[in-house]
């Protein structure tokens, strides 16, 4: 394989100009050789950003590309199965935003025509990567509270997304959901078999009128009997709230939230420290680097990306079921 | 009424113990001025830690002299509703251990017998009193965070009790979460309309034997549409973790665990701060005072408890709801 | 001995008054038998409110009722000495506040007075008695930090005391720092060889007229090599700021300040926590009841008490180097 | 001026490597054109690594090149002085590693020579760039802590260096505690007028026989009379502890040591955090990027250096004369 790898990213927004940035800033082994997107004027803005060249207008010249090794898929969810079976015809490595897809066959269809292909398939949960959460699997694999017994995933947006995203995202379950999960079946290395959730809309009446929900509490059961539960607000107006704890036979251990500074006002109210971060991006800065260097690696060895598209398959499977058991008041087993 | 409320100890155990000794050292308003217990030297040795002269072998003789304004009743929970009854005729206050009893009608027909006699029924749920549960409470009201959203609880004993006590006492949903429940009703001040509970035997499968779990996850859904979640294990090796976050439009109030010292040892593997203390005692001491100092307040000024049998009725309903929650693997509706 | 001790307390102002409640409320062994004060309305008030049937104008009338056993001197500092031999020569047990007098030659008159009166002297350096500083000593000795090499000790009044009180308690140096003193004394278990103080007026130039300084940094060498630094200062807007650290070959130990209670509120601006706790009483509540305790104690068993004359000794001398080294702006050898 | 800058590096040492590395991957806008050392080997090796085609025996050859704008001075110390004026003289913008240089007289060449040469000149005072620091200063300007009263600097090395280098350095004084005098004087904006030191050597007696201490604690006065506290530690075995707070009328501010990960572990002994970072490279990371970003920016916009020769300046004056504090156990006056 040739030194540097060839990136094609498609899709031009927020998380696009994100992962364009760190490729060509912070992994000197790959860049981005091209970006497709029909608004093409996101696209030209982003390539002069980032110092890219060449700008298409449809994904497909990216796939016809031949010195292109690789694909960022960053466009809006619907389109990820068939830019996803495309790419794999293509012989593309794949990198491909969270949610994979809304339903299940249609995840089914992306894990087949990677596999198939004989293509990586990576999904974008980012949070695995997260130096804090990463240094917790590794306690918890490594014996430091024993036996899990309970984790408490606590995971707040600063505010809601925009209605029209909270529609045609997957909402509060597929969407945000989703990687709560996934960071339960990451922590623990356990699969869930039962999925039980009561959820309401207290944040914006409007989020309701949209079909979704805005706050949720969800308690997972894992194949070694384990519990977990996940609280979901789409409001913190203290700021992002990522917090996890792994409690289990031995002990416990935990994350902090990150603020900017590590810093404290005392004045005659008492100490105070600076809220979490606000924004996702930079919350998780070193998680979007650190999942595309493993991308990266993984297109270099041709070994399995760390994160695949059966996570993906799984954590949609467990979202879908959490919406059911709230729409039927109910314990969902996981068949 | 006299300066000095006399009040009539049943039961010479453990709490028992606590109650007498916060009395006669702390609190000049009141005194033990008897002690009954059938096991007749469990009440003389007492009787002698603290200073008090009569040791009688059955309640019945606290319950026939008039000298005596009120009774603390720390017997086992079978007792209760008979003591209280008792109690309730001649006359007495009522002080009541929690949980005041197993069934609803019991615990009804307390709430009858002291209506009719007039008298005080206060519970000891004595976590209302803690300084901190308390003054997060009056955050909450006081609106520092806005509307509630989200209530987490974490709950969870340093050890489990010995098999008997699991069996006899009403176990981890009605002995031992019911706290938690009415800490949830405390805080918030609204009713629970529905109860989910997944729950199971993680800490020692002879807690499992013995009919009951030792793990469990609950979500209560309040009138108002706010949820609530509690978690609860019955070890936890690193102390009594006893944790409250209240959520809301306008932010978070939490409390941190209580550890002997304000200590921080720091080597080479990083800053140790004490373990949350263990023994309940020690951590609700200040509570355990307090709740008595409003119970002879409130007998002195004849006002309401602040803590009574309708609390007590609440709590119970909601934990056999949480069990059967658990049993049926559903959402139960608080009627 | 007799099975309760009776004491007399000298002394009805503030701190007296704290030691009167600690010992009719918390201290079964011992009572206070009498009150005496020249101001016998403050005698008689007090007397009242902590159940105490005798009122005195002199402390002679104490000094000759032989059913005394024991004194608590807590009237103002420059009648410390003569009341100390007073005692003494009467054979009562004795208690002083600190400090125990403002000049070397009377500290030692106190020493000499007690020691051939064969009777206890405790000087009233209700720190060491803190279950945070407690602990701290119990770590360093236990050898959690190795060789000591650094001390650290902030300790700042949330408010200067009345000028006239300043003017006559022996200022910064004398009646505050010497504190601090103790402390760093109390915490090693070396003695002082070198003291460098620099300090200035920052607070309230009202303070500098009065002949004193309210803000100070002072750097002890011990007798091992080991080093110290204090800084103080009369106001800290956000509470009564006492917190040591202790560092050496093998890490670090500190404490945290104490606050009312263990809750984060967390809104936009960050979390904040409690403010320290502003009245020394509060902060110091435990340590007063502990050290009246040990005072007990002592006199029961007939042992030397925790910290005598020679501890005052020490520690004047000391501050009265730390106020000559400001002087002269140099380090001051300890003869 | 073009659009990249052409920096020269001169020393492949250490922290050169990181400067290197620095402007190679995250600064875009500057690039390093040549990297010379007379350890050819070294400078090869670098340059290999951070993809650097020149290599130069001479920092001469680095001067006489036309096309490079500006330097990075990152030789040993004694070099600075020579290199610095020589760099002026041909014309280039200098960025010079701390300490600038040893002796007063040569720092004022330093500032001369880039002075007439209108070039500019940054010192390497790092810490001045980092989040927090930065964010403290800007507390302590914008009014947090009202006047300020009293500085607390807390800086202690994980290790001792090498005894070559503590001979050859300028040892704990010039070093090393220059950086905490220059963190006191950023975060105040005021002048030293006073400097008084006590040190000793508790680390490693072999310090002493080099003739360096390796424990010391600093008093400085400000012009406006506040006072300030310094001290320093050449072994922290839990880490690089970084620590500052400023008290002043209003209030405190204070940071916090950074970690690994903000993770927590909770066993039966209570709550560990990690530790500080051990390595200061690691620490300050993004200081070092952000003191490099500003050096460019400096460079391009013709603009004044945030941190320069007087600073350096300065900050030797200081650490000299709490040198010879120390030798004559006496207040040196600054002036």
């Amino acid at each position: 394989m040739k030194k540097t790898i060839d990136i094609g990213l498609v899709g031009a927004g927020r998380i696009g100009a994100v992962h364009a940035a760190t490729i060509q800033r912070h992994i000197p082994e790959a860049r981005i050789a091209a970006i497709a997107d029909p608004r093409i004027s996101a696209a030209t803005t982003l390539a002069d950003r980032v110092a890219v060249e060449r700008v298409l207008e449809s994904p497909r010249q990216i796939m016809e590309d031949e010195s292109i090794d690789a694909v960022l898929l960053c466009s809006s969810t619907e389109t990820h199965p068939e830019l996803v079976v495309e790419a794999a015809r293509a012989g593309k490595q794949v990198f491909c935003e969270k949610p994979l897809a809304l339903e299940i066959d249609e995840i089914e269809r992306c894990i087949g025509a990677t596999r198939d292909a004989g293509v990586l398939l990576q999904v974008g949960f980012n949070r695995r990567f997260d130096p804090d959460f990463a240094r917790l699997r590794e306690l918890v694999h490594g014996g430091a509270v024993g036996e899990v017994h309970l984790v408490r995933i606590t995971s707040r947006d600063p505010e809601p997304p925009p209605l029209d995203y909270v529609r045609s995202s997957g909402g509060l379950f597929v969407d945000m959901m989703i990687h709560d999960i996934d960071m339960a079946r990451f922590l623990t290395g356990r699969e869930v078999v039962e999925v039980t959730t009561t959820a309401g809309v207290l944040v914006d009446p409007a989020i309701g009128e949209a079909g979704d929900v805005d706050t949720a509490v969800t308690t997972l059961r894992f194949d070694d009997g384990a519990l977990c539960t996940i609280d979901n607000s789409r409001r913190a107006v203290y700021g992002y709230d990522q917090r996890v704890e792994v409690f289990g036979s031995g002990g416990m251990v935990q994350n902090r939230n990150r603020a900017a500074t590590a810093t404290i006002v005392t004045g005659p109210e008492g100490p105070t420290e600076p809220p979490p971060l606000h924004f996702f991006m930079d919350r998780y800065l070193d998680a979007y680097r650190a999942q595309l260097e493993a991308f990266v690696l993984a297109v270099q060895g041709g070994g399995a990306p760390p994160v695949g598209g059966e996570d993906a398959l799984e954590a949609t499977r467990i979202a879908q079921a959490a919406r059911r058991s709230h729409d039927e008041a109910r314990t969902i087993p996981m068949g």
